[in-house]
């Protein structure tokens, strides 16, 4: 069936986006249609809208704030010494939504399946070393790993370890065990391991 | 968290749209970012684009063709006195998969969990009276009911079935039973009880 351009142009675009297949994308280009001109206009401003925010210059999290960083790095209540690494934006939303870090962070990017890191991610670690060397006098008290407890996760998380220890006093990895309200019956052999060898 | 303000507004205008969660709306805008200015005013002008689009006078389907018609109304080997009313225009490209209708549409717009049409609902319905007056001599052949097998759609069938009866010859529904390639053993009962009664 052939269907508009604009609809097929849209659909194509939405289908792109993570986790939207191309049926949902068709469905959701339907809802835009059905919701009129003026909520497909304020959608569209506030795609516009995300163009004008800019990225902290220690923790590369974005920020529309007068300076250079975020709210987080602005922060002086906040350790300096105790950094993060992570992934995604979204890693330091779960882990600020716990309450229990009061560290900075610094995000890294998505690993790439190759374990290699990309130009621009090198260019960061360089950010963060550059930090630590004038920011707090050449060493961090402790570099949290806080990636994903994958195999391409370990896999990138033994080259920084051996990367960065020049420039923090310990690197740590987030726990691993059995997650909470998780029973052992219904844990694989891995995670099971992981609980044995770190019980406490 | 406080997270920018460009940040949540989109969020939240993502997490209303239909099979998106709070969760997936956040991924999407932080994917948005990392995408760069160029991909986002793309997409917020694919958005914009399409409220250029008009509807069907006929069957309210999208199109955007110089006159009033969709490419289906317009198309003169459609036949015009076989009818299929359906909930929404999804729903109309499945039926233009299966290459196996060859009649014309008419969208009626999702049906309210109340049961009883919206206004511009009715408003359509009206239309579609007028049409079949003027276009088709009084009668269609035949009018398909082509709701999704729940119990609001069979119950606003049994309204439209009162109000459109003298304005068709046949009215139908789609046929209820197993699904190809579905297993007896994981039919539910009212799919089972269907598929015997309607047996042949």
């Amino acid at each position: 069936m052939n269907l508009p351009q604009p609809i097929r142009k849209l659909a194509d675009h939405l289908a792109d986006l993570p986790s939207i297949g191309p049926r949902q994308a068709l469905r959701l280009v339907f809802y835009f249609l059905s919701q009129g001109k003026n909520e497909m206009n304020e959608l569209a401003r506030s795609i516009d809208d995300l163009s004008g925010l800019k990225l902290c210059s220690n923790c590369f999290f974005v920020h529309q704030n007068q300076g250079g960083l975020c709210d987080i790095c602005g922060d002086k209540n906040r350790r300096k010494d105790l950094i993060a690494i992570i992934e995604k934006e979204t890693d330091l939303l779960s882990i600020e939504s716990t309450r229990k870090f009061h560290g900075r962070y610094f995000i890294l990017g998505p690993i790439p399946k190759t374990g290699v890191l990309e130009d621009w991610q090198k260019l960061r670690v360089q950010v963060l070393k550059a930090f630590i060397k004038n920011e707090i006098s050449q060493q961090a008290e402790e570099i949290i790993l806080a990636f994903s407890p994958t195999s391409n996760g370990d896999f990138n998380s033994s080259l920084l370890i051996k990367e960065l220890s020049p420039f923090t006093k310990k690197i740590t990895r987030l726990g691993r065990g059995l997650p909470t309200g998780g029973e052992i019956e219904f844990a694989d052999d891995e995670t099971l391991g992981e609980a044995l060898a770190k019980r406490s």
